[in-house]
């Protein structure tokens, strides 16, 4: 029989999702999340995830036909199919877990990993905004920060496969915010999701009544911590606080972006990820910022531009892309 | 006649040094180099190269047996063989120079350019430190901060040729220093020759009388401006002030190399050019501060190593090997 299908694993933080791809790039199962964040254990976690994988199988009618698993994953290693010292995973932590091989032992499979944001780069070479691209950084604006980045065709794992963690990339050098790594000032400290609502926090306590603009954000009516889509909401309709928050976050992410440029010239930069969904909120600042912070050779001339396909599948298209 | 020989031309902000190389990368011609800052005219620079070059050709005898002209030079792009908007060129401001066109022209000889870190990077690969290395950064420390970023084993140029220019990266975010380059905060600005020279000035007029260590600095009693050398023959002499000068453009080079670890994962930072000659004194402080702002993943797993060929001959070298 035929092996016509492969498992794309994309973990995240907070949730993984799964799916089964055929060799036409198309997501065949019904979409599939389980919890990333439930257990300490990482055992338990391949328990959900094996589980979750037979269910697909199953309803897809593959058994039998799987080529085998790509995985994206936070600091996933390509070339030992590692996850090591993940701190936004609750069971990544401060150790190496040997992903590849444990599952492929449990499942039968050969698996193959990679970080999570460059399987999105890969997917998005195959089969979106990267088409034709030989040079270009995928940003993963998401729970955290990631990136992949393509120089002449080929994602950079550098020499011991961790290379492109642009999220922990320094935006801010003295008294810079905490980040989940244990370091401060960090990228991802200010242009992931969790960040943007930090700023939002910072920017409300700043302006204890009403804020500047002589308008009372409806940020503040929100009962728990703000989220970036309570964000996101408030700014779209119209609230000037929450605008000036996307406005921060794109300026620091321009500032950052301007220096990777200076490192692989790249053609363009992909955002993608929740903060992506943003649209032009996000995406005017971040150019600006980039531009005015640039090497005058590069004004104007890298493109920053929105991933082509969709936020659910990307990530799983990609990770999938590795098994073949 | 075979073509044994090639020339190597590395044209730096103050000089520009030639050489003839022969099939092994030995520099069979004596010693060359003319000024690089006495035109603002670049025909008039590119007349005084080419004199030298019929020069060195006549003294080694090697009419009719060169192959080509390798250059290496500020804002050098391999893909059009340009030079573009050079802040450090006093004929190469703001403007796209046709250096290859020109002198391939006025020489009749193939003529190929790169940056002169990067050329400096294939001389490293191919006869020094970095033999057998498929990952790693070359950063040259001299009037200017250059680099040369190889990635499995090929030297990044980007998309459109300039990729690499991790000395104009943002060091200093905030009230940074002035940089060559027209923006503030560059690591040019802190880590060259006359970045480290301008640290000592700061750390002089900050301590009017005698400094913090209640040691008077030898190097109040220069006369004209202080350089580098300056600083460095103070500081091995055991002036407290000049060490702390190193330990400070350390610092500022370490946090920068541990970003650029985050993009590439390299396996070894070369260091070369004239602050390299520091030896210790800029090493051990570099890093220090690389692997303190490094995450984790990466803590004293990084190299950090002197280039192995003469700096004389080094960008000869590369330059040189582009022409083969």
């Amino acid at each position: 029989m035929e092996q016509d299908f492969v498992v794309g694993v994309d973990i995240g933080g907070q949730t993984t999702k799964i799916g089964i791809v055929d060799r036409k790039g198309n997501v065949v199962s019904e979409p599939h999340v389980i919890r990333s964040d439930k257990h300490t254990d990482e055992y338990l976690f391949f328990d959900d995830l094996i589980q979750a994988i037979d269910k697909l199988i199953a309803e897809t009618n593959t058994g039998g036909k799987i080529k085998g698993v790509g995985i994206g994953a936070p600091n996933g290693n390509y070339y030992d199919g590692t996850i090591e010292h993940a701190p936004n995973l609750t069971w990544g932590g401060r150790k190496t877990i040997k992903v590849a091989e444990i599952l492929s032992e449990k499942t039968g499979f050969p698996v193959t990993l990679t970080n999570d944001a460059n399987a999105a780069a890969v997917g998005e070479m195959t089969y979106g905004a990267a088409i034709g691209m030989k040079n270009f950084i995928m940003i993963t604006l998401g729970t955290g920060v990631g990136s992949g980045i393509v120089i002449n065709g080929q994602v950079v794992y550098g020499h011991d496969g961790f290379a492109g963690e642009l999220g922990h990339t320094t935006a801010v050098r003295y008294n810079g915010r905490q980040c989940n790594c244990g370091r401060v000032g960090c990228l991802e400290a200010y242009a992931s999701a969790i960040g943007l609502a930090r700023t939002a926090k910072e920017f409300m306590e700043s302006h204890v009544d009403r804020d500047e603009y002589n308008q009372r954000s409806p940020l503040r009516d929100i009962n728990g911590p703000i989220t970036s889509k309570d964000v996101y909401m408030a700014a779209i309709q119209g609230d000037k606080l929450s605008q000036k928050v996307f406005d921060y976050t794109g300026m620091k992410l321009g500032e950052s972006l301007a220096d990777f440029v200076a490192f692989s010239a790249p053609q363009a930069i992909i955002l993608f990820g929740g903060l992506a969904k943003a649209g032009d909120l996000i995406k005017k600042p971040t150019e600006q910022s980039m531009n005015e912070n640039m090497l005058s050779i590069w004004k104007d001339k890298v493109a920053v531009i929105f991933s082509k396909l969709p936020e659910s599948d990307a990530a799983i298209l990609g990770a999938s892309a590795l098994a073949w």
